[in-house]
């Protein structure tokens, strides 16, 4: 077999498996969205047999036999091809799969299984004790995962490969370090102000029907495309794209509160433009796939807030909001709206956070992550340091622990590296935002957005972001895209701009 | 390997192939309902998938050695047993599966696509000479697999065999012949009563919500189970049962016609609540699949019609319907309504034809189906025979081909030797009920319904009918179920009994 059938091979392989990792998506869909509530089992079971199905095809001997018969061949010769990219990453997924050894991969979905429903009861009841056992086991398997794929430094770092591959925990601790720093203060300072905002306005009577209305003139204004996609009503607001043609997004809608659905269709309206932008003809290999978690979380924070949140993007929509909700908004002005909608104070609730605040919420996680995955901090003493160090960060005390360590999801899944993307995404949405802004120029892109238009934006990503699917790492994404390795310095700016403004501190 | 082991791995590889095939179920009803336009094409890719690996899983060699290891051991000493039962089911399964080469079922697919394609177009544009190729090819392809399966007769015995197991031409000539001897005489006295319903008095406004709610509690009072599954609107509607714990059903409504969703969703519960009522024990094995087509469509035909049509019924649900319908309904009584609901009248097209004519439609489709299979009749003679054989029938000049040969989509994607089963489940539905009602009392009976109350009859079609899966072949389930060989004269004598009295006629 040549090196060019052997690669030929494993594209048909990746484009097989990227249809059949399909068909999951869509049950995983449903289950959230239609399913009646005694499919449970038997969607149990569909799910376990594609899952087993497409894990035995990812990490068949066979592949790795076609991956050694194409590295070191002539097709790699130019490493910025399309093969070595598909290459490249196709042997990171190979290598990372097949390390970690078939029981360990078991262990863990029957241990993170039970875990999470363990997890949501003892959020329930506040009841930590429950739920350590449990996370015990969970870091327990994470560290011989970690083990198992092998790492530099800190086993941290083998876990975060599988989010945001290339990223060490050296990196992160400096740019938290940075971030941290510079909001803490700056965050007092809102605290301090004497302007504050009227956020009852947000709390009024909006109807469910006329948000949803809303909510969907503003996705396909921003470049939604309803032919290839849908907006449909979950629990647990999400983004799933199946594939080219399909990408779906769920929010959930509270009629009274107008931030909850709108902010969260137009920050899942970013994940799916950044699907529905992904070069189709590549669909199911690397080069047809989102960059990492960091990435894509950029391109949700970007839309939700750089542009959501921003003066321009109400210079045009909110005459319409007011046309929507005639009674709630009535007598109230595009200032006080603008204000409310750009609140800042500390909030013990992560995903109820505000842009300033929000990344305090992952630092403190990151910091916890890390000492209790290198056995610096015991389950035991979880509940007490997390207290410690928010009341540090944010100057709170934590009144239980349903509101303090116990109130995400993700540790029971075993999701270990995966808090720190969303930070990031703050990162790369700010740096990108600034890059964008400077070179299609400022005063033209507020221009578009208090027209409603926002094509000029959208081919700036799509042009320097969507289209490269897995070509760049994300690092080095970031480099091409904006001409500088990440830093978290655009987003304190661009905080430090907006807050200055709207709170009157500088 | 012992019998029992070769069993075992038989239905632990049939449970597989379950949830296997109820995943592309899934993807199918998501086509149908909520998917977007642009979605198509990966869906096409996801079906195939999952088409491909189902029919290698079922016509795998191995299957055949497990199959040939079991028979003729032991295990079957019983005839009665499961065992006996699943292995019949398989073996017949996987003879035809195999018996018919993977080029031709190939060669059927790409052929019945492309024909589905031109059929739709060529109703749309009354053009029979763009369908006939088409049409042409199909046969010829559906002749080739009659002789890969083999068969005694009739090549259209081997097809037949796909849809009702057991059943011949023969047979079908028989009751077909009794049916439409007597039901042609029945209409023509009708047509000529004197006394004539008003439908007019189904064409007012019926806003669609309210539709949607009055038809779901028609739903639940029959037993419809909304925690194992859903009712949604398609363009075509359809059951689809997933397995245990999901069937879905959808209708579609038109706000100018009261009968069309709800007589549809009285028609699709009935088949829901075979699929709801099969031994989830079974899911994936002949035991727990229903028994043949035949006898689906016994259970949507008798809960549509000799339930849904049926007086007591609307003893109870009509005062509940003019609450929901105020406006249109207002001085309608329950006799002018029930009238109107059991009209007949000679009319051209099937999907909309009463309780009485529709089993002469079925009857001219069984005749032209034979005779074409056979080459007794060219498809350039079709649409004149057509036309002859339905003024001899109906009475009435079929004005164009879309009105006449064209108007089913059955032919274009092969489905020859289907027709038949609707007019099976017709007849079986009246026998069925009409032992129903002699076991239970039909005061009794009709008693429960004028309370809105189902439970009685339920029960008796879970212990005869449902409960059995594929344990029985059709005639024989009918056989214990009613202590009769299928016979015409329970339809022929409940549609008489019914037209004596509301058309006078005798």
């Amino acid at each position: 077999m040549t090196a060019e059938e052997a690669y030929t091979e494993l594209i048909r392989r990746s484009k097989e498996l990227g249809v059949l990792n399909s068909c999951a998506a869509v049950l995983a869909w449903d289950q959230q969205t239609y399913m009646p509530r005694n499919g449970a089992a038997l969607r149990g079971e569909q799910m376990a047999f594609l899952a087993a199905l497409s894990h035995q095809k990812f990490t068949d001997p066979k592949v790795g036999e076609l991956l050694g018969a194409v590295e070191g061949s002539e097709l790699l010769r130019d490493p910025e091809s399309d093969a070595s990219a598909n290459m490249r990453e196709m042997r990171r997924a190979y290598d990372r799969a097949t390390k970690i050894p078939q029981s360990l991969v078991e262990e863990l979905a029957r241990v993170t299984t039970q875990a999470q429903h363990v997890w949501e009861q003892a959020k329930k009841t506040n009841d930590y004790a429950s739920f350590r056992p449990h996370l015990e086991k969970v870091l327990a398997l994470k560290r011989q995962e970690a083990d198992a794929v092998g790492y530099k430094e800190h086993p941290y770092n083998a876990l975060l490969d599988e989010y945001e591959p290339g990223t060490t925990v050296a990196e992160l601790k400096e740019l938290f370090s940075k971030l941290t720093a510079e909001l803490s203060p700056l965050v007092k300072q809102i605290v301090a102000s004497s302007k504050q905002p009227d956020r009852s306005l947000l709390a009024r009577e909006f109807p469910i029907d006329r948000q949803k209305v809303f909510a969907e003139a503003a996705a396909v204004a921003i470049g939604f495309d309803f032919a290839s996609g849908r907006l449909d009503t979950t629990a647990h607001p999400f983004c799933s794209g199946f594939g080219p043609g399909d990408c779906r997004i769920t929010t959930r809608f509270n009629p009274r509160f107008f931030s909850e659905a709108f902010f969260g269709v137009l920050h899942e309206t970013g994940h799916a433009m950044y699907e529905q932008n992904l070069p189709a003809e590549h669909f199911g290999t690397p080069l047809g796939s989102a960059c990492s978690f960091g990435i894509h979380e950029s391109q949700s924070r970007l839309w939700e807030n750089q542009v959501g949140r921003g003066r321009p993007f109400w210079d045009h929509f909110f005459p319409r909001l007011k046309q929507t909700f005639p009674s709630a908004l009535a007598e109230v002005s595009l200032d006080a709206f603008y204000f409310a909608i750009n609140d800042v104070r500390p909030s013990l609730i992560r995903v109820e956070a505000d842009e300033a605040t929000y990344n305090l919420h992952i630092a403190l996680r990151f910091e916890l992550e890390l000492a209790l995955l290198s056995g610096n901090l015991t389950t035991a003493e979880l509940p007490g340091a997390w207290n410690e160090r928010f009341e540090a960060l944010f100057g709170l005390k934590v009144p239980d622990d349903a509101r303090g360590c116990l109130q995400d999801i993700h540790w029971s899944f075993g999701g270990i590296g995966y808090f720190p993307t969303y930070t990031l995404g703050n990162m790369y949405a700010a740096q990108f935002m600034d890059s964008a802004r400077r070179e299609i120029g400022p005063d033209l892109l507020a221009d578009d957005f208090r027209r409603g238009e926002f094509g000029r934006l959208k081919s700036w990503l799509l042009r320097n972001i969507h289209q490269h699917g897995q070509r760049y790492r994300a690092g080095e994404l970031c480099r091409r895209a904006t001409g500088a390795p990440l830093s978290p310095s655009p987003l304190l700016e661009y905080l430090r701009e907006k807050y200055a403004l709207v709170f009157s501190v500088c």
